[in-house]
């Protein structure tokens, strides 16, 4: 197994089985550390880890360095690293404040964090493939400085993927002990399947984690919004059964896991979509709350959008809602990445 | 005396006179331990008070969240959280920035907050009333999390207001050994009394603190920024005497404690102001200090606006200007605070 | 020699040359410390001098008060503080966020920061002479805070002049024992002399570092962007040859030092530059590169503008090419001056 120590992480592809089941091991772990340091008993262990884990991590400095917003990604970095004991710089929104109105490359940009001695740069940025330019600017600086693409722009977002993935694990039939490689795992897509990078990055990374025979893609979204071409070659390269729907409640019977989206007002340049549509046939409305499994579980990546519906308030208290506690997931996922990173 | 150990801060009126007295207390240690973290010798408690609090702080972390601008509130806070010892997360600026611009509820946001472990939340929106959703949505949570709010729009600043009182009550007559309990205090509120939230908010909390035959409120502003009848309403159903006026020269005479506002242009909406008349009745001239009582004090709870000279500068070196010193108390009281919600 | 301690940092003549020899070994010291926190193998004295500095930063606050756009000065200001062990406070981007929105001055802005027992500021500000003024607030406060400029508009950026020369010694003729005080220095500034205060700022150090016969500075730009005369008078009346011409193609073969600029185009207001003749004539061409001295090295003060091609990017793995380092000498230089300023 290839340590991910001194790595970068840009898409989801670049994950294994072992790898990823080694990665939630130690996001287990880390929340055994987060209740260390929030004051509750824990086991002599977590204390411990929670020590080792701060010396060694006292002198390493992460930036963030961010060019478009985010409130979840930024901030679950941010907690991760103080709650590791790394020293934090958050760059200024760089799309307004930073070196970028003046025209500099990102090659100057990485180059000059390099030489400041950063040991990870966290980054989201508008524009696809920013994250791998990155990492080349990296490597050419001969220091040891991890990329973390955190979204780049239609690109992927492969922490986010990371964060799902151990999300499903932990919830998947709410039975902890289960060993999921062994579960056929009947995952829902549904929304806007064309502009989101969560969908893709976790749609990648749900095929390195399970054997394609115990994973089924169920695609719901309206015709303008429907999952790419290059998504699709890949299931059927894999041997993963997929199948597409425009109304959720047709399917709604044999999911296990419904992966709700946003629709992503701001990259649809141009394109008209029906919002009723959706808000009837794509979204969590009482009849389909009414058809699912007692055992399924939602998820969404966040933020949801109030004025559209996608899941509509009421829902927050029904047990198979998970989407808070998935946002927090990504709190310990990224606490174990960095420290993956960072110290092996 | 309900403690403050977990709870939120919401509004002016939730404090009582005891808790109030406990707050002042703990402030005035505060200015030993910044003393004493600037260098300078203090007595063994404060040094083991410090020790204590910032053993007790150290993975306390605290979220700045500001979706308007700020300088003196924000940065108060920041020092503040970080002489404590805590761990300070600072949002960029939320309104650009933040999933706001994608249309999240701030009941989400404040839900993603606490499942990342933040204790304190120290928030400041354009939206009255924003505080208090935030709350109940980390109730909702089931974790301890205290929102602070750092100013909601036209609605309440209590923050502000404690320091505000504090300095009453540090300068009064200036002496620091009275009682001011036992003391009447004439106060004058002179400009923006229509739009000023730190005007409302202490009006407020003076109440809370002085039996009513103890206060008399004076309101200086131009007829269209009068102050408006909830607190006119609220003060006659407490049998506090107030009285309006036009022209601070009409009343310097008696007033001990000169609150002066900036007009708040941003806050408006198309309301004509005079300026003139404003610069010539209610600010601070070389007619109003001659009237002056000698022991009086001046507060402003800054940014002073220079283009329209509420309180010129050549006043600053006059004993009787207490802005200063007021904004530093802002640190002591806001240190007070955090220690008492968080530590108790 | 007077002591940087508790000083205040302003412009580039402020420094003379035994303050600078001293500033320069403490940056020498400085490399070794970050190759400590690096986790590299460094020599006995480098570690404890880390502690020992680490011990003495603790308490210290240092704020970035940023008015406009920056990644490298900011970033490096950042990094140098955490390094050193210093709490550090960055506004958020103040141009926006700050009460500067309001109209406050930036006396009352100071003021503030004073009273919040804030140990340097480091501000960059589009207003020629605000550092100034800032400093004057501070003295007036009656506490002892640095103010560092870190660019004030068209007027001086100090630190950046320091960096500058401090890389010229560490890099003249690639020979780091030798006494750069007995070595005469051909200097050509190329581009945007006109606008550039970096230009500025490290011509006034130069003067202050070397004797007047062993400088000679070329200034190559187009005509709109020539140097302004008040430096060109300065370098008369202390004796010092310069030349002026409008391609580098004429004068490369003489030059030790090339300073590079950009155009900076927000600041140009109105001007025409033919961007063709400065791409022919005030850049890094091959034509150039062929005549250039096989010791000499060349400088940028970054960004660098790739629609313009100052340096074009094939230069890069040149090893005259020091611009990589300069940026990197920025962070020794600035824990150097932190240093010195807040601890002697």
């Amino acid at each position: 197994m290839k340590s991910l120590k001194g790595q970068s992480i840009l898409e989801a592809q670049q994950f294994g089985r072992e790898i990823l089941d080694d990665l939630f091991l130690e996001a287990d772990k880390m929340q055994g550390v987060c209740k260390f340091l929030d004051g509750g008993e824990v086991s002599e262990e977590a204390m411990h880890e929670c020590g080792s884990i701060k010396a060694g991590m006292a002198e390493k400095k992460i930036a963030l360095l961010f060019y478009e917003p985010s409130t979840r990604t930024w901030s679950s970095f941010y907690v991760a690293a103080e709650n590791l004991g790394a020293r934090v710089m958050a760059i200024p929104p760089a799309r307004q404040f930073s070196s970028a109105v003046k025209g500099e490359t990102v090659k100057d940009t990485i180059a000059m964090f390099c030489g400041y001695g950063i040991d990870a740069i966290v980054m989201r940025t508008d524009k696809e493939g920013m994250a791998k330019e990155a990492d080349e600017a990296a490597c050419a600086s001969g220091r040891t400085v991890s990329i973390i693409n955190a979204g780049d722009g239609k690109g992927q977002h492969p922490t986010q993927a990371l964060l799902d993935l151990y999300t499903v694990k932990r919830f998947f039939k709410n039975d902890l002990k289960k060993d999921i490689h062994e579960e056929k795992i009947n995952i829902a897509f549904v929304g806007d399947l064309a502009n989101g990078r969560t969908v893709r990055s976790l749609a990648y990374l749900l095929n390195k984690y399970q054997d394609p025979e115990k994973l089924e893609f169920f695609f719901v979204s309206p015709p303008v919004l429907k999952m790419k071409d290059d998504i699709k070659d890949y299931l059927d390269k894999k041997g993963v059964k997929f199948s597409e729907y425009e109304k959720l409640a047709d399917v709604v019977g044999k999911i296990d896991v419904f992966y709700m989206t946003r629709v992503q007002k701001e990259r649809l340049e141009g394109i008209q979509v029906d919002y009723d549509f959706i808000r009837n046939n794509c979204s969590i409305t009482k009849e389909v709350v009414e058809k699912m499994k007692k055992e399924a579980i939602v998820m969404h990546p966040l933020p949801r959008d109030p004025a559209f519906g996608e899941i509509p308030e009421w829902f927050d208290s029904d047990p198979r809602a998970k989407y808070i506690q998935q946002a927090e997931n990504g709190l310990y996922v990224r606490m174990a990445l960095l420290k993956k990173v960072l110290l092996g």
